[in-house]
């Protein structure tokens, strides 16, 4: 390609009028031309008068630029054979030498991308970048404003003032044993959940527990069902372990068995929602469990329980897990903390059944070995001194309140345009829009988003069917003031 | 099934011994059965009498366990047609009435196992299980007694006592900002990467650095090339993306690109660790890397550079990255803090080239949806006060020391047993068994492992090769006692 000493170095390209010297222009970019192939070890070089001539800058700081590069030993020069690349590269000229602190952008690609897997997750992820900052009315956002960071920060701080070193230098692929402990007595207690502490899993939060869940059970082109509507997350890590997933639709008793045996009847998972519905808030009905397990017991399929807002039901006593009725160990049970605690905590569990401890494991090793100690240790003090608990109850005892104000603060401003039923679990409301108004969910969110705030159509997570206009409208994470101003805010903004 | 009253309970089987009353086994095993299904809506029982007789209990028992059973809404009893299940089953019936605080252990499974994934990690994760408690002579534990726990402790108590609301509600995709940008400047000063901050992800370690990249790549039956002998962990990551692994081999400038094109030309990508190949510890020279940039530019493959302990280089200066070498944004950088600050911390990073922003992101979210913001601030104020680096050359120090007392310690103890020559890099030597000896690598570590040592067999890092018997031998983590003391214990083993 440089056959030729005179067109050897036409791919200078000088910037006359940046601060950088020209010397040191052509330095670096000679020298980036070697480390990278361009130039060839033993190449010629044109006389430094030819290409100052080429350059248009003057001979002196062709010169200069040389005796840099010579110094380095890129360069040689003998009388008669004029200046060449070193043909014996050494390898100090892989040494940092004066590296910009602010990184060099490189060229754009070129040239056809390379190979990029085929489970990209697709556009289930669609409205899961989130928008930091909105608060009003984003769904699933816990309250912040009540949680006793000064006692989190003691406890954490107390942790890692004086760590057991054994802690530090390798970890349980399942996670912090004391804290599988507390999980498993809790959810024993409180949800009916049957398991000991090695079938527990800390996990990054419930993305990840669906995540490995998918993988240790899914091959490509697997049949899997998802309740429709249901939460996109769910779907696109069960697409990105190349499931084929089903769209299963539900009635009022919860996800429609007979629907899934049409679609699917051979499925090897399905994931559910059976204590409270996402996002519709359905509870799931015994006898539509007891078909569920029924079909999955013949279809020799597993069960995705995932649990994610139990901790809040508001009235009557907690609702059992699906996981305590299974008699033939095929319910996966996935919780979260990201709910009662924040959602940036990134620490939730999966409970497997005794079958799939080892391959969960495996797994697990393959992804990101364990999780981190970071937090793991003050979420246990945290858990057995009872401040989850009594954070808990004080949440509870706040979410109902804000849900009822709420709902007062529709019927007060939004009457005729909103309407919310009370539900007696959760974190948001689904909020009908009277289909006089005339616009369809996907235009009022918008409106909303217009208006800066966060209220997602119900539509979104609908599959290939169409239910009434409605909107999620979280309530959790909003003060009393925040819910009653951004209700007018909404309205407004609906009714533009 | 239960088509006779007599036959309907047959199931019930009593523990006589056991504290729990006769009345309160009953009750429990027809509870569990109605809940499960066993027993349908509206079955009819048997007589009290004649269930006593089957039992072989008073009557009075029986009817104790019945009477629990019809308040709580199990049972019927009417005139004349006997006590049956009843035929509405309540939704109460779901609610939990008294869960044993420690769960039940619920009965092994039965039948065939539902279907698992075909891509389970194969036996690649083999000795990747740690175990804990054990120090010498563990490759890649780092130091744990000058890490500055009392500052470290007050920098993340800081953090914790009162955290900016908008950093708890959500999370970056790719990881805390500050933290990004601080980690692009250190590549660029330190390593001579090319990046700014978009290109930086924050992973769980650089396990879950490779999965992504992996995921993000890779379908099943894409052929890729790792390093022969090579990190296990690499390749079972790769495995579990469905990729048909090339083990390459090397020679003493690095990967053999011959043997890569030999055996798959085509591969879509290429994993190496040019800096320091683990585990034997070459330096990849200039002439390879550039071979290798040259096959991927043809092959339109990625470049997977892992840059595991690149900090600890103890003679000249540090090398330039492969990435920083790159024309053609096809290398993949990943590298780790677990190897500076401690392993169970799991933060580690992969920088991506332009191309790849969105699809790494894309899986991310189906992934884990984002880091977990437990210590990123605080590690984010730990390197930019300075500290990163302070610990870094404090490491530096210890650990040349280390290797130094290591290798004098075979000199005085192991002399023509085993034999290791100094490295300018790393956290381990590779430590040759002497032939004359008459024992293999694999031996040889057993022993080091039933005398309490982890010494690991350099074959276990080789697929279908065979080195000259030799074991890994980590120094990093250890104090001078320990080195001059395990060692003498390390040759006793080895004799026996």
């Amino acid at each position: 390609m440089n056959s030729s000493p005179q067109s050897a170095l036409l791919f200078i390209s000088l910037d006359y009028g940046i601060s950088k010297s020209l010397p040191d222009q052509i330095y670096n970019q000679i020298k980036e031309a070697v480390l990278t192939g361009r130039l060839k070890p033993g190449a010629r070089l044109p006389a430094t008068r030819v290409l100052a001539n080429q350059l248009a800058v003057s001979r002196n700081t062709v010169v200069a630029a040389f005796e840099l590069l010579g110094s380095e030993d890129y360069l040689v020069s003998r009388p008669g054979s004029g200046t060449r690349i070193t043909s014996h590269l050494p390898e100090e000229l892989l040494m940092i030498r004066s590296q910009p602190k602010n990184p060099v952008d490189k060229p754009a690609d070129v040239g056809k991308i390379s190979k990029l897997s085929l489970h990209l997750g697709g556009d289930d992820n669609k409205g899961r970048h989130h928008t930091s900052g909105l608060r009003a009315f984003r769904p699933g956002l816990p309250d912040l404003e009540h949680f006793p960071f000064q006692l989190w920060s003691r406890i954490i701080g107390r942790f890692w003032r004086n760590p057991p070193r054994d802690l530090l230098s390798s970890g349980d692929v399942a996670g912090y044993l004391p804290l599988r402990e507390a999980i498993a007595d809790y959810l024993g207690a409180v949800r009916g959940v049957r398991c000991n502490a090695d079938q527990v899993f800390i996990t990054s939060g419930a993305q990840q527990a669906i995540d490995l869940v998918a993988r240790t059970i899914i091959d490509p082109g697997d049949d899997v069902w998802v309740e429709n509507p249901g939460y996109a997350g769910l779907s696109s890590a069960l697409m990105a372990a190349g499931a084929r997933v089903n769209h299963i639709i539900l009635d009022e008793e919860g996800i429609c068995i007979k629907n899934g045996r049409h679609k699917a009847a051979g499925a090897v998972l399905a994931a559910v929602t059976p204590s409270h519905q996402y996002p519709l808030g359905i509870t799931m009905s015994l006898k539509r469990r007891l078909e569920l397990l029924e079909w999955a017991e013949e279809a020799n399929a597993w069960l995705l329980e995932d649990d994610f807002d139990s901790e809040f039901r508001y009235s009557g006593k907690p609702l059992s897990a699906l996981q305590g009725l299974d008699q033939t160990n095929r319910v996966i049970y996935i919780g979260t903390f990201s709910k009662v605690l924040f959602p940036s905590l990134r620490l939730g569990y999966v409970v497997v059944p005794e079958s799939l401890i080892d391959a969960i494991a495996n797994i697990r090793l393959a992804v990101d070995d364990h999780p981190t100690l970071a937090l793991q240790p003050a979420l246990h003090a945290f858990i057995s001194d009872g401040y989850f608990s009594s954070h808990i109850r004080k949440l509870r005892k706040l979410y109902i309140e804000r849900q009822g104000l709420l709902i007062s603060a529709l019927r007060q401003y939004a009457d005729g345009l909103l309407f919310a039923a009370p539900n007696d679990s959760g974190m948001h409301l689904v909020a009908s829009i009277n289909p006089s108004f005339g616009i369809d969910d996907k235009t009022a969110s918008q409106r909303a988003s217009n208006a800066g705030l966060i209220a997602p159509a119900l539509s979104d997570y609908c599959t290939g069917i169409s239910l009434p206009a409605a909107l999620l409208l979280g309530y959790a994470g909003l003060s009393h003031r925040e819910i009653d101003r951004d209700v007018r805010f909404l309205v407004n903004a609906l009714r533009r």
